[in-house]
């Protein structure tokens, strides 16, 4: 069917299997063309069709709950609820959203970005059902790289416990964002291997019967019992003593299997898990021999050659990060790299396979990585955190309690910092200054380009007097000329790209092309603007700040970061501590709500974060400069 | 012998199991009766007392990493290292710390207060050693409660995959700080009443050698079989499917109980849980029979007869905020409590009571409690989250990512908020403004006393546009007459408790009193100081910031927060974006560094928060508006 029709989950219930199965093919067929040429989450979606046809036909959306976890498998379910006809639009601007999002449909319930969250937001839906007293039905879906996060288990361990009536389906497909690590995953690997439950259950139950009476075999048979029941054990185990009831291992892509235990899990009281096993990019080629986790988000490609269409460009900043790590590392022992599951946006895959021993993939773990991380820089060693600006606020109260509280020279690389494009407002890295800045101890620097990336990346390697972040943004650098040696800057020390004396742009990173292009522009004028590249957001630049209290001059602050709490909100704390309270400051920046996705040019025109705009705040302060003056 | 003359816990390694059990009761009487005086946390400690003689028997501390989890547990571990003539100072200002203190001794590693970080920190110290080659050995000890935190779960599965070789100390003493919740701790209680895992093993594999030859008996004993077997699978299967080997459990009372274990433990490779059956209070009666927690830290009490010594005192802002939330529930069933395993502390034990179907103590587990408390708001519920400012650090992601970006009607009954006094610098909840005030769409309040704490309860139960924090200190209010009915105050609304017209104090909370105190003081100096009661820190009171700019007048803001980001800042943000640049403005509160225990009065002392330095801030302001004008 003209899967551009379907306006309603309602119809799948009467679905006969051939007609799912045909629709599956049409959903799979729509979206391998449909990314083709906007790009998205290709994998996870062609690898929950037909769970997500399940589900539409075992649940009654919205009445019954479907809380997807992360988020980026919802594709389906959006084809599902309506909404074919707008995927050429899918993570453009003011387009479909590629996570779960309220505003687009009903059946969106609960939005999501960040992995591990459905099975508490889930708790908390059934358990106001049991206090309504209603009887709707409530269903999580989690991937098993999600529920490595500690607050997935932290649910689990709670729904467990409280008993409470919902169905959660662990989606099994081997392969997370990265390979998966961790012991979670090896319980799973081996449930994976061992065959339906139910079925192990029945033949040892025979086995039992059949214990041949006589003496001889019957140690061997007894230790060969002993290992089957364990094996047996193993199975449900682990989830039945957390309280639950296991159903599985399912075939995740058999209608059939798939029915009849989602709906026995629906319809038994109590928490359920089922355990479904999905193959990623299942039903296009390219998408299922992916070792490399190429295809699990993606821009566009040719469908027929499964060849992705990549735009040449200078080098990532993720990349320059994790090479010139490894250009320290190769002289430095004590450098230990972690990742919490992100070896491959992150590019700290390159360093692992340099040095295996010294690069730590927790999984889904910030907290742990962050602490971890402590852990290592007490005993002498040069930790580095390389994490996404967004995932770093799992990592919070680590941050305050373990690393700044104790001090400890734990390095963090923080990359997607800013404003992150099609991903969204779940992943925007616009409030890493403001959280970081107001602890004690704690550095924060970031570049202006990519050589200077691998000068700041050396400086924290050989800061050691506590912790220091470098951010750097998503995206590619500017291409420009890379330094061979690598330097130390100083920490609180700014740089002066332009002289002026009219007025004073305070910006950093990825700003400073803004505030550069707005100085050029406004020289026409006649007004002289300075621009500061503050690579150094904490500590300010002390002396350059006195300097220019004693000018007099008006201060523009620009930055891709919170407008509350970041940089700009620091240098008024400075003007003012300092007791230079008629200093004209302004502060351009990011304002007080979540910024939906789109490009980030986009969303600069769209918060005001251009050229354009600095100028026309540049030109409003001068007059007040002369009406004070 | 005198626990005083004890300078180092190498002589340990030397003691009889006879000098061994006197020490331990040397250790008991010393510890009982100096905590009497200056109270502290005598149940968990005097429940280790055996266990800390026998981990500094076996381990070589400090070339052995020993990781405290939590914290409040390791006075008999002070004891041992040299810091029993320091006791009469514990948790005094300047004194000993209830907690471990890196530079305190050379045998606290790692400094620890909030629960559940210590197989990270662990975690990493064993991977420094591993690259560096090195071959002390590492162990953590943490208690049952602290396991169901998500950063313990997330390090067990990280360590049970890379098969780091490490001890796991499960000191489980089935009640945490309130009696634990969560399905591990069901596991954990099967296994505490199971006797011991070797002995149940052997004991099995006789019976399997003796199962009956001819038919009739069979088929039940294979039943019987089956289920001891899966008893006794059940016990280490938790762990050992972790990829850990589980030793236990152990009376952690018993020398050579203790002493086989932990040994076998330290010298098996891979990662080991030990599990340990401690009784909190062991030894003092009072204590070991202590159903509701009291003894798990307190202030003086009387040792012949166990009464805590008790002042009176108006009621706990807690009792308050808990009576209130009661009072509201019972007339609208919309209203649903969570604490993270603080039901006393937070005094939601109370509303447990009277609402047990509208009461969640989801554990130790604040990231699953935020989410959850969403989940019950998207169905209509008005979930309200009592949680100490330092712990809601473990939510902040969840804060980011699930209420706020949804805007989620969550309340957030924020305790402990400001200076904690005796717990110390893991414990100040000083970050809470600055980290939550820049989320967009968060409201964040703070009531002058008790009675303005209820009405806020009341308007925050009222309020429907999104998430709303009302914090509160620790401690008592000041005993003000409490109004008979609840009113709904108006959100960004300050309240002017004092006019004057040289200058004008921003304050709310705790800093209330210094700021009127200056000022009438001032007053006498002829110095005409307003007093504005800034109950709301997001959002401001615009009117009220604008008739302020109007009248040019100098303004301090005085609060019991973070300098850097909170309050103050949010001010000069509201005067710059304003252009009203020319406003003297100077701002008061807590330094950018981690303020250690004392009395919250002697801290101020310290950092500067009294109506004397308040005074001195409000004249050094007038000059300049003076010379200004």
């Amino acid at each position: 069917m003209d899967v551009n029709t379907i306006k309603d989950p309602a119809f799948i219930k009467d679905c006969s299997r051939r007609e799912l199965q045909e629709l599956a093919g049409d959903i799979r067929n729509f979206l391998i063309e449909q990314l083709s040429v906007t790009g998205g989450h290709l994998g996870p979606n062609l690898g929950v069709v037909e769970l997500t046809l399940t589900l539409h036909a075992l649940y009654q959306s919205p009445k019954d709950k479907l809380v997807w976890d992360v988020g980026h498998q919802t594709y389906v379910h959006k084809v599902l609820t309506g909404r074919a006809p707008y995927f050429d639009t899918l993570r453009k601007y003011q387009g479909l959203c590629g996570f779960p999002k309220r505003n687009e449909s009903i059946h969106d319930i609960w939005e999501t970005g960040h992995a591990s969250t459905s099975l508490s937001a889930a708790m908390g839906m059934a358990a106001a059902r049991d206090i309504k007293g209603t009887d709707e039905q409530v269903a999580a879906i989690i991937g098993d790289g999600a529920l490595t996060g500690g607050m997935a288990l932290e649910a689990l361990n709670n729904i467990g416990h409280q008993q409470t009536n919902m169905t959660i389906i662990l989606n099994d497909n081997e392969m997370s964002i990265a390979p998966n690590v961790g012991a979670l995953h090896s319980i799973l690997g081996r449930l994976r291997t061992m065959g339906r439950y139910q079925k192990v259950k029945d033949d040892l139950e025979y086995l039992i019967k059949k214990i041949p009476a006589f003496g001889g075999r019957l140690a061997s048979t007894a230790e060969r019992l002993k290992d089957s029941l364990k094996y047996l054990l193993v199975s449900g185990m682990f989830f039945e003593e957390l309280g639950f009831t296991y159903l599985g291992p399912v075939d995740g892509h058999d209608f059939d299997d798939l029915n009849s235990n989602i709906k026995y899990a629906r319809d038994t009281n109590g928490p359920v898990i089922v355990h479904v096993l999905t193959k990623k990019g299942k039903g296009y080629g390219p998408a299922e021999n992916d070792a490399k986790g190429t295809w699990h988000g993606l821009g566009p490609y040719k469908i027929e050659s499964g060849e992705v269409v990549k735009k040449p460009g200078p080098p990532a900043y993720s990349a320059v990060f994790s090479s010139t790590l490894q250009r320290i590392a190769s002289e430095d022992t004590r450098v230990v790299a972690l990742t919490a599951a992100m070896p491959g946006g992150t590019k700290l895959d390159q360093f692992g396979e340099a040095f295996p021993d010294r690069m730590f993939d927790v999984g889904i773990a910030e907290q742990h990585a962050v602490t971890m991380a402590g852990g290592l820089a007490t005993q002498g060693m040069k930790p580095v955190f390389a994490v996404y600006s967004t995932f770093l606020q799992r990592g919070y109260d680590q941050l305050v309690h373990d690393i700044c509280r104790q001090n400890l020279n734990v390095f963090f690389g923080i990359d997607r910092a800013g404003l992150v494009g099609a991903d969204g407002e779940t992943h925007q890295g616009v409030f890493d200054i403001a959280y970081l800045r107001s602890l004690p101890n704690m550095k924060i620097l970031m570049p202006k380009d990519e050589n200077e990336l691998q000068h700041m990346i050396y400086t924290a390697y050989r800061w050691d007097d506590g912790p220091i972040a470098v951010r750097y943004p998503r995206g590619n650098g500017y291409g420009v000329s890379m330094d061979d040696e690598l330097k130390q800057l100083e920490i609180g020390r700014w740089e002066t790209l332009r002289e002026g004396k009219d007025a004073v742009i305070l910006s950093f990173g990825t700003m400073l092309p803004a505030a550069s292009k707005a100085a050029e522009q406004l020289a026409e004028e006649n007004i002289s603007v300075r621009v500061v590249n503050a690579c150094s957001a904490k500590p300010l630049d002390n002396d350059m700040l006195i300097q220019i209290y004693e000018e007099d001059i008006p201060v523009l602050t620009l930055e891709e970061a919170a407008l509350k709490g970041s940089f700009g909100s620091a240098v008024l704390e400075h003007v003012h501590d300092h007791g230079h309270h008629g200093m004209i400051v302004e502060r351009m920046g990011v304002p007080d709500w979540y910024i939906e996705h789109g490009s980030v040019p986009e969303l600069y025109e769209e918060i005001g974060l251009t050229a354009e705009e600095v100028q026309k705040k540049v030109r409003a302060l001068l007059p007040q400069k002369q009406k004070r003056a």
